[in-house]
C-alpha cells in the first residue's frame, strides 16, 4: 500500500453537487491508497513513479451502488410483467431459497463478483440471503476479486415460504455467528446489519437485530416505502409505530447504531424525511427498479434540497443491470417526469447532480469515497469511449454525459479500487 | 433474390400483440427475399441449401424504428438538461444547418449508416435536414449498407434562425427536386414528406407538401402532441384548425396522401385518437426521448385498446440510443410509470406487447414486415446472448426479455434485411 504511482488521462469527477470538475491531459497521483493531487505536468517529487498511460482515455472515481441483492443477479431482467409483491412470492424467495444449497450458491456468486468487478461499480452494499455459509462465501470472493463494501446475511421470520423463513431465535443466533465468522476478516469487505424490511420480520426479531446492531456499532441495511401496497400492509402490520421508518426507528434500526441505507424511499412523508436527515440515513434511489416494480419515482430534490445523504443503487434484480451508468441517466430520465407528471416544483436531476450521487453521493456511506479530491481513496475507472464515434468535438464533461446515455458497459477498460488494480 | 437457404437456431417471434412464439434449434427458411416456413428437421426439399448454423444463438425478426433524425445522431447523448423548444434553439437548429455542407454531411452520416446497419433496426423512417443534396447522400449509403425504409428531405420555413430555414416556395421546389431524383432510385430505400412539425411550417408550406404528397401518393411523417409547451404554440398558430392533427390533416397530410406517421402522441384528445384510427396513422412511441425532453408519457395502452397502429422509435437525439432494445424496455418502464402516475385504467405494458410493437407493430408502415409468419420479408437478426451469464436454465422468451433488459447492443452477430446478409 506503500506504492505511489501516476494515471495519465482525462479527468472527471464532482467535488460539488452541481458541476464536474475536469483536467485534460493530466496525471492524477495515488500515494498510500489515496488521491494525492492532480497535476497538468508531473511534479519533480513524483519523478520516475509507474505512470499508466491512458492518454484521451476518461478517468472518473469508480461508483457506488449502495443496495443491490447479489443472489438475484442470477434472474436479472427476468419476470419483470410483475408488480413488487408478487415478485416476490413468484420469483425472489424461491430463487434465492436455492442458496442454501453452498455449491449452487458459489457458482451462482462467481458469476455476479466477475461481472461487478468489471463494472463500473467499486463499491457496494449487499443483500445476501438468510444463509450464513453462502454469505461468507459471497464476502470472501468480493473481497478476493478486490471489490469493496458491506454485505448482509438477510433476516426474515415471517410472510415467506417455509423454504425461504428462519425462526426468531435461529435468525438472531446466526446472526450472531455470522458477525463472529467475519467481523475483521477481510480488508474492505463489512458486515451491515440486514432485516429484509418489516413484513418480513416480527418485532421480536427486529428488537434483537437492533440490540446486536447497537452492541457491536454496526452498520445497517433495508428498504423503506418503496411500493403502495407494501406501505399499507406494514401500516396494518406495525399499528403501534408511527409510520414505515418508525418501525425501524423505535427497534434502533434507523441510524443510531451506525450508518444507515434504506432503498427506495419513494413515498414519504415529510416528518419522515427529516428524520432521515437528523440521523444521516443514506436514500438508495434505484430509479430502473421503482420503474420495474411499479413502485413510482422517489422525491430526490426534495431530499436533496432538506439535506439528506443520497446515492444511487442498481437494486439488480428489481433492477436488471448492475450498469451505474444506466442508473445515473435513468435517475435523470425519472426526475424529468416525476417533473412532468408528479410536481412541477421539483426540478429534474441534471447530468452533474446524478453523477455526484453516483461517486460522491453515494461514496459517504463508505468514508472519503467518490472523489478525485486529495485524500479520497483512489477508486478510479479508466473509460474508452472510442467506440461511441462521431464527427464533433467534445469536452470532456461532454463525453462522460455522452458515455453513460450510451451505456457502453464494455468500455472500462481498466479500473482501480483503494489504490488496487483489479483489471 | 431467387436464393433459398435458412438459419439454424433459438426462433423466437410475435404473431398477435400478446403472446411469442417459439422454436428451439429449428430451421427458419428464407426463399426469395422472404420467410417460407420454420421447421424442426430440414424438410426433404430443402436439401442442400445453405444452412446458417447458429445453434444455441436467438434468431428473431429485424426491427423497425419508425421515427429517427439521421443528422441528430452526431450529438446523440448530449445537452440533455433541456426541455424540447430550448433544445431545437439551442443545439438541434444550430447542429442540423451544418449540413448544408455535403462534406460533412457525409462524414457524419457515414458513422450513422454504419452504425445502425450493426444495431437491432432493419427498416427505419429518418429524418434528415432541409438540405438535398445531404439528404440524397443519406439515402444512398442507407441503401448501399443494405438497410432499408423511408427518408425525408425535411421542410421548415419559419420558427427557425436564418442559418437554418427555407423560403416557402424554395423549400417546396426543392422537394419536388429531391423527389424527381431520388423516386425509384433504390430497391428499399424510399422518400417520404416531411413537414418538421407546424411550428415549422407555414400554411402556404404544408398546402403545397399537401399537394405533392397527393399527387405522387406518397407517405408523410412528422411530430405531433409531444410536449404541453408545443402543443400550446400549435393552438396559437393553427386557430383556424380544430386542433394539433387537424392542423396536418386539413392539408391533406393526415393518412389521405400515403402511410402516415406521427412521433409522439402524448398530449391527445380523444377525437385525434379516433381520426388515427380512422386513417391508419401510425404513432411512432418514443419512451427514452418522451422522458429525456420531459414531454410526459403517451398513452400507448389507450392506442392499442383503440386499434391505432403504433411502433416504437429511438428519435435520436431526443433519445440518446439507436439501440432499440432499449425501446423495447423502455416502452415497458414508462407505461408502468403512466399506471402508477398518471391513470391506473391504463395496464402496463407487457415484454411480449412490446417486442410486438419493436417488430411487427412498425413494421407494418413497410408492409409484411416484422415476423417470421410466411411470406413475410426476411429480416433476421441473430443475437449471441452467451455474455449474459447464469447458472439458471433459461426458455427462450426469457433469454429474449432478459436481453433486452441488459440492452447489450454488441450481442447482435448478424443480420439480414428483405433477404439479405448485411454482416
Amino acid at each position: 500500500m506503500n506504492k505511489t504511482f501516476a494515471l495519465k488521462g482525462d479527468i472527471c469527477f464532482s467535488k460539488a453537487l452541481t458541476e464536474l470538475e475536469f483536467y485534460e491531459n493530466s496525471y492524477l497521483i495515488c500515494e498510500n491508497g489515496r488521491v494525492a493531487g492532480i497535476y497538468r505536468e508531473l511534479p519533480e517529487k513524483y519523478a520516475g513513479i509507474e505512470v499508466f498511460d491512458y492518454t484521451d482515455k476518461l478517468i472518473c472515481p469508480g461508483m457506488s451502488d449502495i443496495h443491490l441483492h447479489a443472489p438475484q443477479y442470477a434472474y436479472r431482467g427476468l419476470g419483470m410483467d410483475l408488480e413488487l409483491l408478487d415478485w416476490l412470492d413468484t420469483i425472489t424467495f424461491p430463487q434465492e431459497s436455492r442458496y442454501a444449497d453452498i455449491e449452487y450458491a458459489k457458482k451462482a456468486y462467481d458469476v455476479f463478483v466477475d461481472d461487478i468487478k468489471h463494472s463500473a461499480t467499486s463499491r457496494a452494499v449487499v443483500f445476501a440471503t438468510i444463509h450464513r455459509q453462502a454469505t461468507e462465501y459471497l464476502m470472501e470472493a468480493f473481497d478476493r476479486e478486490g471489490m469493496a463494501g458491506y454485505i448482509g446475511k438477510v433476516n426474515m421470520d415471517r410472510n415467506s415460504p417455509d423454504i425461504y423463513r428462519e425462526e426468531t431465535a435461529e435468525s438472531a443466533e446466526e446472526t450472531a455467528r455470522w458477525l463472529d465468522d467475519v467481523t475483521g476478516r477481510y480488508a474492505s469487505v463489512h458486515p451491515i446489519i440486514t432485516p429484509r424490511f418489516v413484513p418480513s420480520c416480527t418485532d421480536g426479531l427486529m428488537k434483537r437485530l437492533g440490540e446486536i446492531a447497537a452492541e457491536r456499532h454496526l452498520p445497517v441495511q433495508s428498504h423503506l416505502s418503496e411500493n403502495l401496497s407494501e406501505v399499507d400492509w406494514v401500516h396494518e402490520l406495525a399499528p403501534d409505530s408511527k409510520g414505515y421508518a418508525d418501525a425501524y426507528d423505535r427497534f434502533g434500526l434507523f441510524g443510531t447504531s451506525g450508518k444507515t441505507v434504506m432503498a427506495h424511499c419513494i413515498h414519504m412523508r415529510d416528518d419522515e424525511i427529516e428524520l432521515m436527515k437528523e440521523r444521516g440515513v443514506f436514500v438508495a434511489h434505484s430509479p430502473q427498479s421503482n420503474e420495474n416494480l411499479r413502485s413510482g419515482i422517489a422525491p430526490m430534490r426534495k431530499f436533496l434540497n432538506r439535506g439528506v445523504k443520497c446515492g444511487l443503487a442498481s437494486d439488480v434484480a428489481g433492477g436488471s443491470t448492475i450498469n451505474m451508468f444506466k442508473a445515473v441517466t435513468d435517475s435523470i430520465q425519472v426526475s424529468k417526469l416525476r417533473w412532468r407528471l408528479v410536481d412541477d416544483t421539483e426540478r429534474a436531476l441534471t447530468f452533474p447532480e446524478a453523477f455526484f450521487l453516483a461517486t460522491k453521493g453515494g461514496g459517504e456511506f463508505f468514508g472519503k469515497v467518490g472523489s478525485f479530491e486529495d485524500g479520497y481513496e483512489f477508486d478510479a475507472l479508466i473509460i474508452d469511449d472510442s467506440s461511441a464515434r462521431t464527427v464533433l468535438e467534445l469536452n470532456i464533461p461532454q463525453r462522460l454525459e455522452r458515455i453513460m446515455y450510451l451505456g457502453h458497459a464494455g468500455s472500462i477498460i481498466a479500473k482501480w479500487v483503494a489504490g488496487h488494480k483489479l483489471f
